[in-house]
């Protein structure tokens, strides 16, 4: 299967959720879905399945369905390539950095925790993810050694912005940025996922507030 | 201002970033922008910053810019109507529960957090966000008498499926979910804002590893 190279972003991010679909009905033991069973419980249209498809080469025949384990093995060899998994540095070991790294640690994600890095000096010692916290100042010698590829910031807007430039130069490809600072716009090299908890709050207040 | 209820979702999802960066505008002092410069911001282009007002009634003219503090205002009010804040539960008192409430507890998203509840035996009597954690047994009394409006679910897909047929019972209009499980596709009455932390991560690992 070769990536066509022209999946879009948002196509890109309903991966994940065909893939997990496709893990239910194979825990279910499903054979077989079809392209409209599978629109149904994404909340799409058959045609946009199709559609998404394509761009990764098709999957299989139309009209007689999927089969659910291929379609289930392809997806996931796009989605964590030969299965290594991702060297990864959490940046802010906070609250939301502790709920935070369950994820990252999870191997089925596709990332392995590798370092955890606060400025609060009260942390140091303490562990986070199975990971001793480490104070920020010692982050350019860990990665001079251990070359993470992707941080998780779980800090501050400004402290992002402190750190963007130095993420770039310390060789990270991939940004998982909880900050309120978009790092892509001023480094576009850097592949970054925004996970912007109080604007999808503000979005669904807005839906609630604005119902028809 | 009227809403033109002509908004899409990826609109209505851009709202609060908009809101965020006039916000750092306006502490900048500034007293004008213009739709290119809203549009390096976002990351995207000015004729889709001038569409996107343009589903509000504009905001304003175009070629001379506009008002930093109208166009906060303006969204403001979008965003969080009146002022009025809205009820909300938050079920799941674990890791990224407690990361998520001080989401909720923040007045300026627009939501107060008045009920915490849990199954874990021993969460009860502990307080989360302010509030003390309840047993979820008794949600429903608690409903009864409170009206929350919005339900946060932070709990397994297993435990979101079960749920689910009895929020839509107790009067929820509004879930912001991070379980696996889509309410929306069975529930269509319930505005469903989905955050799949798990989902996130992998679209990001699909993006570092197929990196042109």
């Amino acid at each position: 299967m070769s990536v066509q190279g022209k999946a879009s972003l948002p196509v890109i991010k309903r991966l994940p959720k065909y893939y997990r679909y496709l893990a239910n009905l194979s825990a279910e033991g499903r054979d077989k879905v079809s392209s409209s069973e599978l629109a149904h419980m994404m909340g799409t249209t058959a045609s946009q399945v199709r559609q998404d498809f394509n761009c990764f080469g098709g999957f299989g025949q139309q009209g007689i369905g999927y089969k659910v384990e291929v379609l289930r093995t392809e997806i996931g060899k796009l989605l964590f390539g030969d299965g290594e998994l991702l060297p990864t540095v959490l940046i802010g070991a906070g609250r939301l950095g502790s709920a935070v790294s369950s994820f990252i640690c999870r191997d089925a994600n596709g990332y392995r925790l590798i370092g955890v890095f606060d400025i609060d000096p009260a942390l140091m010692g303490r562990e986070m993810g199975g990971v001793p916290i480490q104070p920020l100042e010692d982050l350019a010698a860990f990665c001079a050694e251990h070359q993470p590829q992707v941080a998780v910031l779980c800090v501050p807007r400004q402290s992002a912005i402190d750190l963007a430039g130095d993420l770039v130069k310390y060789g990270f490809t991939g940004v998982w940025n909880f900050s309120h600072y978009d790092l892509s716009v001023e480094y576009p090299g850097l592949t970054v996922e925004n996970v912007h908890l109080g604007d999808s709050l503000m979005s669904l207040g807005y839906r609630l507030r604005n119902k028809e």
